[in-house]
């Protein structure tokens, strides 16, 4: 009954992420779904990406919590259009909750949506929320057995950032194992190795994440 | 809609954690709920703990995981008997799982239950199964934000582990503000400042699990 249950809400998603990604396409927005588990660096990254990104792009973002609005506060800092969007307990963004949040944003002036997930590497992998980009992180301290335990994650994501990679010398850390087990969810799917704390590697991914951007919107 | 169901399937439930709840207080054993996001080190402190009470204590184990069978290899290396529990694909664990599970784990010789949830810091907070005690893991590298973002389950929880606490000068994290804020969820409950790989802070974690299985199976 419960996995029932499950396919009726997953199945009504999923008409309405194609809604909202029609909606965006048609005003050349590209959405870009940030997802990892609670503590990865999602907030960090976006911040990282929104200073590499700026001057070039229109940049707006729908920030996901489960209560509270500490992300947003650090966004909205850096004079972004920010929007918070509370799921007031639930593990994951719907598609309906974007669909309902975009008109609060001046989508006149933007050319992409970062969205930040609930930090959780389960649920959120299963509901498409109208995106172009789906951007996983996986953080060093996390471990490197995170994509056999939670396949789902790495096998739909567009590509996967290895973040706080400048702790890996702090931790029992086997970066084969990662790149072994993603190539074997994900062929041929980039990986980017990422400190949003000193900036390592921030280049390399926001020119990757800059193409799928004008790929999307053009 | 989707609340509705949510709340069907939550009561539900709720009476089949009760039902195991009376079945382990029958058979004196304490089940303990380990609670934490992917990579806070679930495994890890219950391989401490196990080692630090296998000398008073008949000891089994629940590794939940969403696939694969990684952390149950390392817990029956140690040669406790261990059931591993596949969700396939779910987020957290139900008492109707755990239900099925325990009869294939040898329960005239044991006294305690470890349940390993999924790695996820928010649904498995929803879901009683049955257990004693519960135990949240915070690990150093997630950030001090955690508990203002994941309220419940921090508020749910019998004690906090602050884990990989030999961690700290690496990290920026703000002990005064898990502290202030744990204690405004969930006011006068214990916590441990731990490391699992450098065994600090093991000894009075372990002595208050003791405390807590005897008078659990009294």
């Amino acid at each position: 009954m419960e996995i029932k249950v499950l396919h009726q809400i997953m199945d009504w998603n999923e008409d309405v992420s194609e809604d909202v990604r029609q909606t965006l396409a048609d005003r050349h927005i590209c959405m870009i779904n940030v997802m990892g588990s609670p503590g990865a660096g999602k907030t960090s990254l976006i911040t990282a990406l929104i200073g590499a990104l700026k001057d070039r792009f229109g940049i707006g973002v729908i920030e996901g919590d489960i209560a509270g609005q500490v992300d947003a506060d650090r966004i909205a800092a850096l004079h972004i259009p920010t929007v918070q969007l509370n799921t007031d307990g639930a593990c994951h963004i719907e598609a309906m909750s974007i669909q309902r949040v975009l008109p609060h944003l001046p989508l006149d002036d933007l050319d992409v949506i970062f969205v930040e997930n609930i930090g959780n590497l389960v649920c959120p992998a299963e509901f498409r929320i109208g995106e172009s980009l789906r951007v996983t992180l996986l953080s060093i301290p996390e471990g490197d057995d995170k994509v056999e335990k939670y396949p789902l994650m790495f096998t739909d994501t567009d590509c996967l950032v290895l973040n706080k990679y400048d702790m890996l010398p702090y931790f029992d850390f086997d970066e084969e194992r990662v790149l072994s087990n993603y190539e074997t969810v994900n062929p041929g799917a980039p990986l980017f190795r990422v400190s949003s704390r000193t900036g390592e590697g921030m280049e390399e991914l926001a020119a990757f994440i800059a193409g799928r951007i004008r790929e999307a919107i053009k």
